[in-house]
């Protein structure tokens, strides 16, 4: 069945989609990731986000690790066909490492020259991931 | 002034950064594009959104020839520092070429197997770009 689905997008030089993950209620951009075509089967089936993380070349289940979940209720398609939306349920609140809700935390303030913090820390980064990352 | 919010920005091995642009007033995600930086100097400076286009090998900025600029009204950068979300004030509502408020029109229907197309075209392309495209 999700062959058709899958036969309309369009994978980079490196195999990869862009993923953009925005909170299906408060409507925030969540972070930005990539995915290749076994990732996108995996949520596509699974009903949770799964990326490909380009740092550790491996494929990716968001919250593995620190059980934040993101549970997708939408997924949209851009005209090229190139670029997806998640809309999700974020488990925790939290989809940014650092232990914010968004990874979007940086707000420029052009004035003063500076990227503001926007967002405040929901959980330290220790206590989501263990003492030793 | 600029460049201290420039060195906080991390370009990819093409000299580029992920850019979300989003409506500020309905939250909808309307597009994703590339900016290299002069894209974001100008986008920076002048208000409205500028992208690199990879296919065109140009600087690109969005509404140019349609008259659809995307006048910025915030800025955020993410954690790692290489994706941005422009939120933004779309000019006759249309950021897709095809005429539409979004790029990403097609929502994911798993039971049946496709896409589903989810905005209706506001304006026609011919007569965004004109006859000849």
């Amino acid at each position: 069945m999700i062959n058709n689905l899958m036969s309309d997008i369009k994978w980079d030089d490196r195999g990869l989609v862009t993923v953009v993950v925005q909170d299906y209620q408060s409507g925030k951009v969540l972070m930005v990731a990539w995915a290749n075509e076994e990732a996108i089967i995996k949520s596509f089936e699974g009903g949770r986000a799964c990326f490909w993380s380009r740092s550790r070349r491996a494929l990716w289940l968001k919250g593995e690790t620190s059980g934040h979940y993101q549970l997708i209720k939408d997924i949209y398609l851009d005209c090229d066909g190139d670029s997806l939306v998640f809309k999700v349920e974020q488990v925790g609140n939290i989809a940014c490492h650092t232990g914010r809700n968004t990874c979007f935390y940086k707000r420029l303030d052009v004035d003063k020259d500076q990227w503001i913090n926007n967002e405040s820390v929901i959980k330290d980064e220790k206590d989501i991931y263990g003492k030793h990352g």
